[in-house]
């Protein structure tokens, strides 16, 4: 061919060198989408991923949660890490599954609020430890029948499954959960985005969690105070504003429903027999007939029907949110503050996902700087901050309307504390350590900052109204002896009664100012500046 | 047990749940992930997988492109996309397999400059089409043979495999090529980030194709400016340095060599028989057996032996970089520049891999602003253009010191164009927009933009003077004349010679300050200075 050069290679010889890639082997060498790009934020992944499956799996079988962690340097620049759960335990023919396949799970192909969502975490963590120091890792699991098994394992890269090099069972001990322990490399720090970071704020955000973490430098107990876990979130079908023609396309090939309109109501969230035989009149096709007697060329007509009929929205009840008492427990019990706001929007939707933001502001005391700790689904998200809708929304806020000293964010010492929680958050990378900048996310972030910053404002305002009374009260005070005197020379009254008078007066003054929201306190304050004004002309 | 609480779920019925996941469900839900994210993007995606894939099999072939790239609007957002090659084509039975199977191609498993790596690409172009609107795709390959395979196909994506629809074999037709035809949702702008924008990018950087651009707006033609393509890329081993343990394991356990020696030298790039045989000396294993025989425990030695030998670093003439000259072809053709400066650094090393940087920086006439133009192994890179090590680099650069208008970038009317090129692109994300920020990337890139910007630097302060100078000469010209006729009264001689004189003192002065560097300009400028000054107070 003319256009050939020389050294050509044809078809047949690129062919030869055309074959496939295990996903194991895809993220081995693409592991720094899973956040393992350097050796001090591997243990916080490991550790991380590990708490968050011993969590999810306690509040799912409804146990409240005793999680150890221990972590201890045996090599240069190479740790053990042992994580250890009571929650149910795992199967134990599905222990080699679950551990040595990635994409592996059980929470991808359900809506419900859980910390994982992917089958890819422990797995990864798993992968990252035997590439990095050739070491399996160790299992133990009890569903609570006396049995305990326990399995050597690594992963086999090429066909991403577990190779198992040792399997017991042990007998003698009662207990449940699960057990695993990691070799790996890397770099212990306790800096701001360090395993002991990450442990502390998941304290705080499940104060319901007995967390204890034995740690190259000591050990730290992160203690229970409260002894009922969240509601249970609950599992939903999707909401058909959020599914795709290609996956509607699938349900309905799938389905076992008898005719179309049945399809609808019963696959979909919310979608009841009047909308379903409206979005089949729109499309033109009988919403009696079988799926499966839908022709390719009328699926597209009932997905554009679906965006022409009015829907209602999902169901936002399916959520599981932390609520104003366990983020003020949480805050209260790791952080020691002067004051707590917190504020619970209600759920909202993007995408036919549901979605509920929450925020807490802890304030003074123990805190000494501003902090902004960001949580999804109550995992601690430590990276990637300037990515995140939460730090952006926070920036966006005219946070001087709130009377903070503050440039983009203020210098004053408080932690804000923002939780979202979705059946389905929408991180900007498969390391989930930013939130995606969805406008009604935003939206919603910033409202109810927004509100927890007025509660702080008014509490603030209060003080300081407080204070500055306080002030001139002392002052007032101060003069008094002096000032009953002149008055018993003046009016012939007992001075020591006069002296009694007056402190009766500055003592029901001060309680005044106490348990008053900003307006009231501004208001008094002015009336009492204009009675004393008053007074203090004639 | 104690610590349950009602609605318990067991292990067993936590079992139940727990599944595999396929890859392809695993990206349709995570497209975001592959650039996915909105409809405008979505287009630029698709036609960016389908052209890098084009190209890579016409340079592997060693085959001068001709691409045809065709986008009409079929429905409200929703565009029907060709692309057509010249390439090897491909053969038969791997069509379904290379379009209808994420995670297949030849690229991921071999060390080599290549666009693309992962066998995610184009199969995910394909999902993405299905998914937002369920038409299948249109694949015509022919191999040189006459015939052409025509295949309509979906993917499965429950399994990962392609679905099918139509296949038949034409004949009649003498090409070779690859054509596929996607239906898929999208919204067509002409902005920063587009289409047009990523296919001129394309042209700029491969100055050996011809690519045809038929969109919604009218037809645009790149046209070829170099019959020659770039020295093909070699594959090479990987060098020891960039293996972790788990992956030198499974070569270990893997190799067909027969002694340990003998394995480090012929499985690893630039590792001889003395550093092999220094390896093993030093882990304290016999570099005589079979590898078969070293024992797990051992490998951690050998794995820490390497790091304690001296090593040869990786052969850096893999690489297939531009050069000056096609980088200036490149920006010539497209540009229509005033000035181009081109430099070719020397490959230099990160963990392991070889990797290269070239920068072009074309100045002025046609073009109106500051631009980067950023592109890893000839493809152009237009989003995340804040987390990309070469943006991070040309911001730390003092553009000050080169006599640049500067904030952080300079304000002049240029562009820069950055090259990376290398085995192994380390990417920020799995949606290759961005490079990530190794300090020896940096390094580089810093260095290169650096002495391209001193070159424009010189040129502009030769611009600079030779400006003035003509200015100065203009004044003197003007007053030639005159002076001739002062002259003339006071020597006698003719006014008109002595105004030739003059004229011809001039032509020559002004012609000394072209093709001058800025050091010769400068002692010239000060000398003619110094003359003429002294001439003055004659």
């Amino acid at each position: 061919m003319a256009d050939q050069v020389a050294g050509v290679k044809s078809a047949e010889e690129l062919a030869k060198t055309q074959k496939g890639v295990s996903v194991s082997e895809f993220f081995e060498k693409n592991r720094h989408l899973l956040g393992y790009d350097n050796k001090i934020k591997a243990l916080l992944i490991i550790v991380k991923e590990g708490v968050d499956n011993a969590l999810d799996a306690c509040e799912e079988a409804r146990i409240l949660p005793d999680i150890y962690v221990k972590m201890e340097e045996v090599g240069t620049e190479k740790y053990k890490i042992v994580i250890r759960d009571n929650g149910p335990g795992i199967v134990k023919q599905n222990i080699p599954k679950v551990f040595g396949s990635l994409l592996y799970g059980s929470k991808f192909h359900r809506l419900r609020q859980n910390r994982g969502a992917q089958g890819l975490g422990i797995s990864c963590a798993v992968m990252y430890s035997q590439l990095t120091t050739g070491e399996p890792v160790e299992i133990l699991s009890s569903v609570g029948d006396g049995k305990t098994h326990r399995y050597k394992m690594k992963i086999d890269v090429k066909n991403n499954i577990a190779q198992v090099l040792e399997e017991e069972t042990l007998t003698g001990k009662e207990w449940h959960g699960v057990q695993i322990t990691f070799v790996c490399e890397g770099v212990y720090r306790e800096h701001k985005q360090s395993v002991l970071e990450y442990i502390k704020q998941t304290a705080i955000a499940n104060p319901f969690s007995n967390i204890v973490f034995e740690g190259p430098t000591g050990r730290f107990d992160f203690k229970r105070t409260v002894n009922e876990l969240p509601k249970e979130p609950k599992e939903i079908p999707p909401h058909i504003e959020g599914v795709e023609y290609g996956v509607f396309e699938r349900m309905l090939r799938a389905t076992s429903a008898r005719s179309v309109a049945s399809f609808l109501t019963t696959e979909f969230s919310r979608l009841g027999k009047t909308t379903a035989d409206e979005i089949c009149k729109v499309a033109g096709i009988d919403g009696k007939i079988s799926p499966r007697r839908v022709e390719d060329k009328d699926i597209g007509k009932l997905v554009q029907a679906t965006k022409q009929v009015k829907l209602i929205a999902p169901p936002t009840d399916v959520l599981s949110p932390l609520g104003d008492k366990l983020i003020e427990e949480g805050l209260k019990k790791e952080l020691n503050p002067e004051f707590i706001a917190t504020v619970s929007r209600s759920p909202a939707v993007y995408r036919g996902f549901p979605f509920q933001v929450e925020v807490g502001i802890a304030y003074g005391q123990s805190i000494t700087e501003f902090k902004i700790i960001r949580l999804a689904n109550r995992v601690p998200l430590l990276y990637q901050q300037g990515d995140c809708a939460i730090t952006k929304s926070s920036m966006e806020i005219d946070w001087k309307r709130y009377k903070f000293q503050s440039d983009k964010l203020p210098t004053e010492p408080m932690v804000l504390f923002v939780h979202i929680c979705s059946v389905w958050v929408p991180f900007t990378s498969e390391s989930k350590e930013a939130i995606a900048s969805y406008p009604e996310i935003m939206k919603e972030i910033k409202l109810a900052i927004q509100e927890a910053a007025r509660k702080v404002s008014l509490y603030l305002s209060g003080i300081r109204k407080a204070e500055y009374q306080a002030e001139r009260m002392k002052t007032f005070e101060k003069y008094a002896e002096e000032t009953a005197k002149a008055l018993e020379d003046l009016t012939g009254e007992n001075a020591k009664k006069i002296k009694q008078l007056i402190d009766k007066v500055v003592s029901e003054r001060s309680g005044e100012f106490q348990d008053m929201g900003e307006e009231d306190a501004e208001e008094k304050t002015k009336k009492t500046k204009d009675d004393e004004d008053g007074g203090e002309d004639e």
